[in-house]
């Protein structure tokens, strides 16, 4: 771990799990808890750096399969690492690759030393261990860094899942043997991350193991994968009692506007989720109500904003019925507002939800938030989140 | 035509045709030359009404058709008119319809009234003449209106262009008596448009029958539709000697950086065109010296900007690399990058073409700039221009 604690603890809801709190990254301070926006292959999808900076996003996720396949780590050092490549000087989580080469990747083979496959876009035989994926988050010149796991498919028997952690487990220690090799001064932070399945006993086996290695923050992985809810909730709650006060915690791929209020209840920091990037340039729109498909015929000729008071450059501007006319259309300028708009609503669900811990009212407002919220669209509901 | 004059001609230049003047339309005006990037269907391709602003675009063009279909003028109508539906406060010029009736639509039947067609979307029987074209960019709320026209294919014969200009004539002077019959406070301009094909006599014809019928201003239509360069600039030059001094002059659809030089040379003021967006999105950047495609292998370690000295926002926050990363991720970010650059460019070049002009340099200006640009893409060379 750095010297210097990596997380400030505010403040602890009297109600619930919920904190609010500050990540100390080498890039300055983070509000926790804090959602991530994805920026998958080195650009959060349709959006500027100086926009995802106006809508106050502190920091960011980028992923390590993607920008190793395309255009390469050493690339991305040459040009002066990945926060100069893609113009964003705030904070960069990196995911370990793990998720991607279960997910993306052809032909795998697993064995001890990490994972041989062949990569999505050409088929390139390619290897990614542990160290592997270190040495890539380090040379794209990540703050945090996530430890190299296996993320095992839903459902999945207790032997197999029993028999992935064990090899995750491995994993994660040289992951963090390979991170104690670097120069302590400006060291990234380096989380672990727990897996475990649907299983509580290896969830609380795994979170203990992690712990004892020691990590900077700690991360629920191997959820959103497909499982029920509930499923996903219980992931959470059987990790979380076993990972430190001290550290900030991560859910990660999560999740709906609701799921994010609930597993903040608890205990989790921070978030990333492709959800409101990836809804919005299928036109849909996120409200404290729920969903909105701008496709819908209804907002033909509706005049109002997305959402009444808010202050994101969509609904500022334009009408609903201006942004459903550009989605029918096919116009980027439409999938760019309303990916302005989820992002400006997830980033400002955060704020309030951080406010009303500070404030001591965020048992009502999490009451309030979740019963107002109504999950009707599809989309979000079957949407595989991760990755 | 309006009462007060809709043109100030600044400066004719000593050494060709190439004016620098101002176009006075209802909502500013529009320093000349200058060209108008094309928002077809109420948004310029990628690009928000605050970028366009940012970068000086005083007018753009939008197309009546494409609007008539989707999402239809009343709805804008309803809507408070086009320019508080896509949120752009500055002019608004509208073609007429009639190149993308005969270029998009199925099942044309040409009669004296007007064209009946079927929609390029859903086929839809729909009719436009010069009438519904007139009250269509009214309804729009458009600054300046494009008389209808029919536009011949190239090549065809003497006889054909003759047969389509007579037709062209008549329903130009049905807009104008149309447009007359409109409040003649606050009322957009109107302007004509010369057609005629690759005949000199008959573009000669088209000029001086609409300078008869009397217009704002005049626009050269029926260029770039597939004619080789040689005829285009033969087609400006047959109509622009027969148009009057004291109004604006514009070229439809056009061009290359060199063509639109060469154009103002010839004393064409006013100029739009798909090149700058389209080509962006297929990854190629204009620079003074010509195109650069951007997914060319020489671009992976380039840390240099699209062009040096740039002041666009893609060239003075990232490097060729990362545009060339993003263009072969198909990352929507570098298309809207790419497609400000272009327009920068076609814009300063339009500032600079203007500069020298009231500087008193223009030839020089121009052989330089003609000398030093080299046609090397093949995208360039062939795309088809208008609509």
């Amino acid at each position: 771990m750095s010297s210097s604690s990596p997380f400030t603890l505010l403040k602890t809801d009297s109600s619930s799990k919920a904190r609010a709190g500050l990540l100390h990254t080498r890039r300055g301070d983070v509000e926790t808890p804090v959602f991530m926006p994805v920026g998958t292959q080195a650009t959060v999808k349709a959006v500027s750096p100086d926009e995802l900076r106006t809508m106050g996003a502190r920091i960011i996720l980028s992923n390590t399969y993607h920008l190793h396949v395309r255009p390469g780590e050493k690339v991305i050092e040459e040009l002066g690492g990945l926060h100069r490549f893609m113009g964003w000087d705030r904070s960069i989580l990196t995911d370990s690759g793990g998720f991607q080469v279960f997910s993306l990747s052809k032909l795998r083979r697993i064995t001890e030393e990490g994972v041989h496959f062949q990569n999505h876009l050409d088929g390139t035989p390619t290897f990614i261990g542990p160290e592997t994926s270190m040495q890539i988050q380090r040379d794209l010149g990540s703050d945090v860094v996530m430890a190299f796991d296996e993320c095992p498919p839903f459902p999945c028997t207790y032997e197999e899942a029993e028999k992935s952690l064990a090899l995750t487990t491995r994993w994660e220690k040289r992951s963090r043997e390979w991170w104690r090799t670097q120069p302590e001064e400006g060291r990234p932070l380096l989380f672990g991350i727990v897996q475990g399945s649907s299983f509580g006993d290896l969830r609380e086996r795994s979170a203990r193991s992690l712990v004892e290695i020691g990590f900077d923050g700690y991360a629920v992985g191997g959820v959103s994968v497909g499982e029920p809810e509930p499923e996903m909730m219980k992931a959470v709650e059987s990790s979380v009692p076993f990972l430190p006060e001290a550290s900030p915690r991560y859910a990660m791929g999560l999740g709906t506007p609701p799921q994010l209020v609930e597993m903040v209840a608890r205990g989790v920091d921070m978030f990333d989720c492709v959800l409101p990037t990836r809804i919005a340039r299928n036109g849909t729109a996120f409200t404290a109500k729920g969903t909105l498909n701008l496709k819908n015929a209804p907002f033909t000729r509706d005049p109002g904003p997305i959402e009444e008071g808010c202050t994101c450059p969509a609904c500022t501007t334009f009408s609903r019925a201006y942004l459903r006319h550009l989605v029918k259309a096919e116009e980027i300028l439409g999938l760019r507002l309303v990916t302005l708009h989820n992002l400006h609503f997830y980033l400002s669900l955060m704020r309030k939800i951080r406010e009303s811990i500070l404030d001591g009212n965020f048992a009502e407002f999490r009451r309030e938030f979740v019963s107002g919220y109504r999950v009707h669209n599809a989309v979000e509901k079957d949407e595989k989140l991760e990755g």
